[in-house]
């Protein structure tokens, strides 16, 4: 039978395993795009992908329709430009601390993102928390601060994969967000569309993340660096343990603030390696830093304050207070902190990042309706990660919300997801591979 | 946490395999029923329902939640009023014989059904292929028709569980037939709703129904019985294999034929089988068989013509032509029949029931969009069952279309499907399980 199957047809097909050909799946996709197909046939059928999983060539499909459902900008006219896409996390702070440090590298910085999904902070999420950013920037006034600035971030909408949008704000509240197949065609059809030639991936695994363990997360970075590769982009990518949250932080004005920690040159340890290898990586692929050179360039670029500079530029040709980043205050805070106390003497075993995650979004860090605004303050602090001595009652985590009642709620939640252990526990370790390069230069 | 789970958390709960609360799962089925929840969550829970299964309190309470959305009838006062229904399969025949055969045995019959779900067809399709018959009665006139005619079938639709109706249409269209706890739901909703006070049921397994093996049936069929009792309701059950089509023929035309032949005395002996097992069981349910009576009596009157009889009063009553079940001129016929050789000597060892439903609706038989109409004729005749001794060459099955180019498609679709093997092979056992009885007394 060659002829293209039907959308039902797809979805019984992906339901059961079976295998769907490249012109089929996109097909789907595009009927779905075009609204032949209706969000309920799309939101099974993104369930049985995050249940039974899809094949590379769906995976293909789904990104090309995504791309051509809107312009794609091609920015090699500007110089060295790259971009830095994270398919999410809990506390996933080092874009926003990599973005600002690559710019202070050289590479031009032109990032299109997304908000929130399930139980994972979306960039735009956080910096929207930034008082007076302006996310939401026309594709001219993009591309000239991209040229003018050398950095911007742009909230994924209007004419760049308008589809992409549309799929992720359907999978956000349809509770099909953790598919790797949709994660992949739905962050590289952003980053292709968004105009840079080289592009550094940050692909987390496990509990907070969209994708189950690191075999999964490096089989996924490989197929994003091969979706890239046809469209001319250079792509790096690192995989990442998401556990635990990554940093100190999780919510949209407290992952900001953590950000400004380590652009200041402190902070915790993982969002500055992290930072460090994505903008290090990127400026190679750039052309702007020598191989093997990136990262160490990087690494002088945050102590010396340069990656500062760069970040107050950014948020201020973006119309927001450049002082967040080193002024706590000038960042809404919240106005009821609650620690949640260790249960016992002994060592931090487990902070669920999924866990933690949902203790956020319940405080209002992120949305359980697709229409609901996020409250920017709300969150989740940790003061002793894994791997910590704490003495019982120590606090572990400090819960930031509105309220005492929603404060109260949340650290019983939170107690419920922590875990102390009477024996010493290691942290594991934070990147569980690392690749791509050429293969798909330009 | 003991508020309500949000719809979103349902639906996550669901993915991840985690309980949820009856409250909440009614809640969540309520909200969709009154339209504040999107076809786009109900179809995403539904797949995850498909993949991981619901547990019996979610299915408990989306029971509750469908019969609350219309009116419920009580017919007690019309006397020993019966339903039978089945969970759907391929050549799903034993219905239309055992309906008419519990009704020449003193039930009075009263069922309310859908029509084809996925690649299974549904009782109602197989009515409307014969001419003039009429299955959208006012519910009014259905109650008359019971306690006038003895036997009544209505199409679901208006005011009983309409909900119910808008669910099998919303999973018919996204691929989300197959989930136990649904299948479970709908059925039982349905037939609670109808007003019967005994009810037999088939619940079939298999490679053809929507519950993949003999244990998950048996458990569903307890859970039905279950859901029924607190309703007063009395349910016998059996489990049967549908890993083949039943009977000779699939397709809606083919199988009212079909069942002709059993109500004529001849016709296959599975049909037969389970049709005396039905329509025995509930006449003992209903009181007007003694206990152990029921099946001795059902097959008096099936080969006696009183069944018969019955039958020709009930499609009378609905408008329809009673010559039907005796003549088959009276039935519309496909005008290309196209043999489905056995590839080699041997002994047929597979005629998978789900690949031939799917041959058949690829023809017309069934939907592949929820607005398309049906093709009466269209189906598939089996020659030589499984277990048959065939010659190469030999006739397996018989494809009935409406031109040869589709008819020549799918035959190559049926060759695909069907295996003969060099061993001898023995059909498996009709019925894996039966059960039920005064559990649920009113």
């Amino acid at each position: 039978m060659a002829e293209q199957l039907a959308p039902l047809e797809v979805i019984e097909r992906t339901r059961r395993g079976e295998p769907v050909d490249g012109p089929s799946a996109e097909a789907f996709a595009r009927s779905w795009i075009d609204g032949t197909t209706s969000d309920a046939l799309m939101a099974s059928w993104c369930m049985a992908a995050c249940l039974i999983g899809i094949e590379h060539e769906q995976v293909e499909a789904l990104t090309r329709a995504l791309i051509a459902s809107g312009d794609r900008l091609e920015l090699g006219s500007l110089g060295p430009v790259g971009d830095i896409q994270s398919t999410g996390g809990v506390g996933d702070t080092a874009p926003l601390v990599a973005l600002p440090l690559a710019a202070a590298l050289g590479v031009r910085v032109a990032t299109m993102s997304g908000r929130g999904l399930g139980h994972s902070g979306g960039l735009i999420d956080k910096l929207e928390s930034i008082p007076g950013f302006d996310a939401d920037l026309e594709l001219a006034r993009f591309v000239r601060q991209v040229r003018d600035v050398g950095i911007a971030v742009v909230s994924q909408s209007g004419r760049l994969t308008p589809a992409g949008r549309h799929l992720e704000e359907l999978r956000d509240a349809t509770g099909t967000t953790p598919a790797a197949g949709l994660v992949a065609a739905s962050v590289m059809s952003r980053a292709i569309a968004g105009g840079a030639g080289a592009i550094s991936l940050e692909v987390t695994f496990g509990h907070g993340a969209h994708i189950a363990d690191a075999d999964a997360a490096r089989g996924t970075a490989g197929l994003m660096a091969a979706l890239a590769a046809p469209w001319g982009r250079r792509v790096r990518w690192i995989v990442s343990d998401m556990d635990s949250p990554r940093g100190r932080f999780v919510g949209n004005a407290l992952e900001v603030a953590g950000a400004g920690e380590v652009l200041r040159g402190g902070g915790p340890e993982d969002v500055r390696e992290l930072a460090v290898r994505l903008a290090g990586d990127l400026a190679e692929s750039a052309g702007v830093a020598g191989p093997g050179e990136g990262r160490r360039e990087a690494a002088a670029a945050l102590g010396g304050g340069l990656a500062l500079a760069s970040a107050e530029r950014w948020v201020e040709a973006q119309g927001g207070d450049p002082a967040v980043w080193t002024d706590p205050g000038a960042l809404p805070t919240a106005p009821v902190r609650i620690d949640v106390p260790a249960p016992r003497d002994g060592w931090v075993a487990a902070i669920p990042a999924r866990g933690i995650g949902e203790v956020a979004r319940w405080l209002g860090a992120g949305r359980l309706h697709s229409d609901q605004s996020i409250d920017p303050v709300a969150g989740v602090e940790i003061v002793a990660g894994v791997g910590s001595r704490v003495a019982e009652g120590d606090p572990v985590a400090v819960v930031h919300g509105r309220d005492e009642w929603a404060g109260e709620r949340a650290r019983e939640m939170a107690e419920a997801w922590i875990t102390v252990s009477e024996d010493e526990v290691a942290r594991p370790p934070l990147v569980a591979g690392e690749g791509g390069g050429d293969a798909g230069a330009a």
